[in-house]
């Protein structure tokens, strides 16, 4: 033990990647990688909210109409009147978020964008639209918890929600009965902060560049914001992927939550046994259960 | 609101700043920043393990003997002997976690480091040895969850260990039986992977500088190590507080957990119900709760 070889290196957690095609899969990463193009569905292009920041970067938002239909109607209307471009990333608070958009406030909203959004946290159940795969593990926040029309949820027995998962986007507020615009944005970037839930607009999730947020700099003014000696993130644009060319489009795909596929990566997800894991968990909490993403092949 | 006043956006998430000292605490903060001096536990210094990295900033890791002895004792004798001092942060892969030592992973050990130690990643329910707080909301991992000695735990009916929540420090090993040595070790950056729990070996705790490892760039290999053109952050020294001169140690605290104060905590971080707050979640998860630590005054 005192030389181990090179080569084992990546074995410290060697348990998380694909095995061969062949294989039955044993993890959720080998699930993911052989999944038929079936369990695959392609992400609209008016849900694509397209972030371009400094140095070319790029961060890529899937929006949720479902969940908070006048937040996003707000968000899609904005991107299109151009308010993220020459904004920034002006707080980034460590476990907590990162959040973006208009840093003094001051600015007043573009033409026609809704002011009073009324809370839309939670949906009623109907809204659903289609069945809910449910995630049958305890939770701590919600009654029940599970996955509809690629998005993970809570549920009570009337209404649905989306949790604050990593890379969950929401609508900061002030104090209520305030429930924001949509034109300040932030991204969870640390232990899902679930007691948010239902208090506070989620509208998505970053689907490309969440690393890129969680990894800023955090701000060292009160609640992360950033002080005037310290270097917000440049925005340089941001428009929803059907407002661009055709050329110029990102294309998604998330896995199908009624697929076969999604149901053995949940089932993996919650029993690790492999070469790595000895002893399955039995279970798995909501947001530690990404639904896959990937680019279209 | 077309306009908002500048001072309005440190509001957009008030709820977790504290309330003038002489109101009753409606937040988490509140109470940990009103909790009497009886509240907090000084950590002993031979707990404590002091990183310092380039450019002079500082990581404390706070050690948890009780909960893995064997790896415990492993990594104080390697302080002692300077092991990681000249190595790196060589390994950051978002979500999940920073990872230090030897990047070669080629370089013998010190004598006198065990280098075959058993797995010892949940210990017996007698080992807690006092009182544990029980946390009474469902678990996706554990039977039962709660806290002992100022630790987050996970419980069965015969065992009790540390489980993955962010900040949380672990021993990198290759695949099992391997338990490794310590001389590898990781910190969670991301949502809790307790799906690792009880299949490594979690040692303590980030007390200081988490931020720093979060904020590192994401490595562009696989599982997040650096590639050979990226810069690991290099470490300067680890030593044991106890091995430093008394004029150099950092004195910490952490909140009793059998005080008041935490049970106050405990109950507000389950039920935030103020001016930002409308709906308590009616219940916190284990990594959502964690628990305060502060610089001693």
């Amino acid at each position: 033990m005192s030389i181990r070889p090179l080569t084992l290196v990546p074995a410290l957690f060697l348990a998380s990647q694909a095995l061969a095609a062949d294989a039955p899969p044993r993890t959720p990463s080998a699930v993911v990688a052989q999944a038929p193009a079936s369990a695959w569905q392609a992400v609209a292009p008016d849900t694509l909210l397209v972030m371009t920041v400094e140095g070319g970067r790029r961060i890529v938002i899937q929006l949720a109409p479902r969940f908070a239909p006048a937040h996003v109607a707000n968000i899609r209307a904005l991107a299109k009147a151009g308010w993220w471009d020459g904004k920034s990333v002006y707080r980034v608070q460590d476990n907590y978020v990162a959040q973006w958009g208009d840093a003094t406030e001051k600015l007043p909203l573009p033409a026609g964008i809704a002011a009073d959004i009324k809370p839309d946290y939670a949906q009623p159940l109907a809204a659903a639209g289609q069945a809910v795969i449910p995630l049958p593990y305890p939770d701590a926040y919600a009654p029940r918890t599970g996955f509809v029309d690629g998005w993970p949820v809570g549920m009570d027995d009337a209404s649905i929600w989306l949790p604050h998962c990593y890379g969950m986007v929401g609508v900061a507020r002030n104090l209520s009965p305030d429930a924001g615009t949509g034109a300040e944005l932030y991204a969870v970037i640390g232990q899902a902060p679930r007691q948010l839930d239902r208090n506070i607009a989620v509208v998505g999730r970053v689907i490309e560049g969440i690393s890129l947020l969680a990894s800023l700099p955090r701000g060292s003014g009160e609640l992360g914001f950033y002080t005037p000696s310290e270097k917000p993130l440049a925005i340089v644009s941001a428009r929803m992927a059907s407002d661009l060319p055709e050329a110029e489009r990102p294309r998604f795909q998330v896995m199908d939550v009624t697929s076969q596929s999604f149901a053995d990566y949940l089932r993996l997800r919650a029993n690790r046994k492999d070469d790595f894991y000895d002893r399955p968990a039995g279970g798995v909490e909501l947001c530690n259960a990404p639904v896959p993403v990937r680019i279209q092949p």
